[in-house]
């Protein structure tokens, strides 16, 4: 029950298809999922998530799958269920296996519960983690 | 200014003291961070947490260097301060250039809009992401 | 899959029912929504959040379409899906256009990667920004 | 105790300064605020954000005013304090009076209260609220 | 650096005026906290703060330490730094003990973590957690 | 739609096989609940998450019920969607009555308003708060 209608091709716009084409070329495949479907009803917010989401994931100084990761884990501190299910699936896709799967959820975890004590006691940072 | 004393060497009790002997014993410095001090009103926490932490942490079917990413990218979306610090910190100890920080800021920052979005539109699971 | 059942008329108890009451005649419809229903378990808390809620959502220096916005911008923050549908509905309501609430949705996500970086910065407040 | 200094203008580099400019011409002050001097260790990052930023805050079928207002609101509910202090501050410019400001604080605790609500009682979306 | 200034008795309008003797009489100190100094700009909200945490806190069902403990960890789970510290203080001031914090914070890690690792994983509802 | 499968005891492997036996002695059921399943593809963690939070909850300084209102809170405050029932669910099973529920859930609420605005007025701590 999105809070918009997911667009299909023939409801989007010409610059919310011209979108759709890109992501298709992009991922040589024909599947649009429903997270851009859902912006296509503001293509300018479409086009601009979709520029920038190219830039920010592709390979540089840290590989693909771990920016995954990361996104996952960001996702998951987020509470945002979509994102924790469509990056999970890019992570797989990308190489993760299950172990490494499994030691991510245990660094999220354990993140979780140190962030919590270190904001329940206030814990005052060391001079020597200041830059 | 904790919400508890952080406490030296000279006030913590003996399964404390024990801890803060692992804790540079594993790491290899004389120095025990503030995370710890302040865990050491409660020794049982303290062993537990730190007897976790290191099991997680090590290396695995992911790295470490990857680990205190992931670390600090949770940190982050959950607001605490104080680990930002000292993950960042920890980080950088394990190799994170300044390249590597700034992608992983541009890839918690992407994830951040993402997640609003999502949870904005209330986007249902696609099916083809589903276990 | 509420944690509560939902009270119908005939289940809320008189206090309950006497706010049901005074939002169908306020809100000028039959319906009363599923928060109030569940809420109805606890009439006391019950009428203390739909007289506030009154208070605080009326019209005054901002216009209750602002304020509706603002509703729907925490409520994404907060990640409760709930809200996030019931306050758009009603921001549609009182006349939010497709092309305001894209906008609504851009400066959210907007905000939600400047916080991030913010946060993983730990940016210290300018002095000129301080009280 | 920022996570990576704040550059001035004679360590930022051709890039970053670049923006540096373009922020001052923009803002018509010769101030740049803390956030952007962070940012400058990484010049893509700080031209991306600052470019959509200024995209996103313009004029349009919501007032700049309208647009701080929910930039202070996400960045309340996300815990920000340096977005909190500035996007303040960028409202207060904009025309915010006191009254405003204690409105819009009045929504977001409101928001903040029955987000809670409905999330531990789980309360199903209601069938007229799905678009 | 609080967003507002903390309003002196001098510096109090009236009605504000009029909560803090309230504060003062109940708590049966001449203290009144920089919560209550910085809501005095909006003596409507501070009156309805007010009012309404003394409903909410007051003996029960629940008796007040254990409902300074749930304050705790709410405060803690949204990162709110004034509000550990002061109810903290208030949890000791009505008996909380070191033993008892310790737990409480055992418990708000462990929380932490299972939320996170339900969350990373989706876990769906059983049956028989329905209401 | 879990991020994983759930898995049964037949595709459980013996060490997850060993945690279910042991969940199920424990509580004197045959019942075992999802989030176990799911933990079920990493047994190490499944094993360490379940040892953990035995310790954490059992009767100490606190009492498993408040234990369990502690929880509650906490689940509320992430937006853990299966935590607020199971935990609940729990609440319910040690004795939480519909009034003690109605008190956790005026707290929670009374909480995430205030922690909102001394957030949002970046209050700063009082001296007589700190340790």
């Amino acid at each position: 029950m999105p809070v918009v209608s997911l667009l299909n091709d023939g409801e989007a716009g010409a610059e919310a298809l011209a979108v759709f084409d890109d992501i298709r070329a992009k991922r040589q495949t024909d599947y649009v999922n429903n997270f851009w479907r859902a912006l296509a009803h503001d293509p300018a917010t479409l086009k601009a998530t979709w520029d920038r989401v190219q830039t920010v994931m592709s390979p540089g100084a840290l590989d693909p799958l771990v920016k995954e990761l990361i996104y996952v884990a960001v996702s998951t501190a987020n509470g945002c269920d979509y994102c924790v299910h469509s990056h999970t699936a890019a992570a797989r896709a990308k190489g993760m296996t299950p172990a490494m799967h499994g030691e991510l959820l245990a660094v999220i975890a354990m993140a979780s519960q140190t962030n919590a004590l270190a904001t329940a006691l206030s814990i005052p940072v060391d001079e020597r983690f200041k830059a």
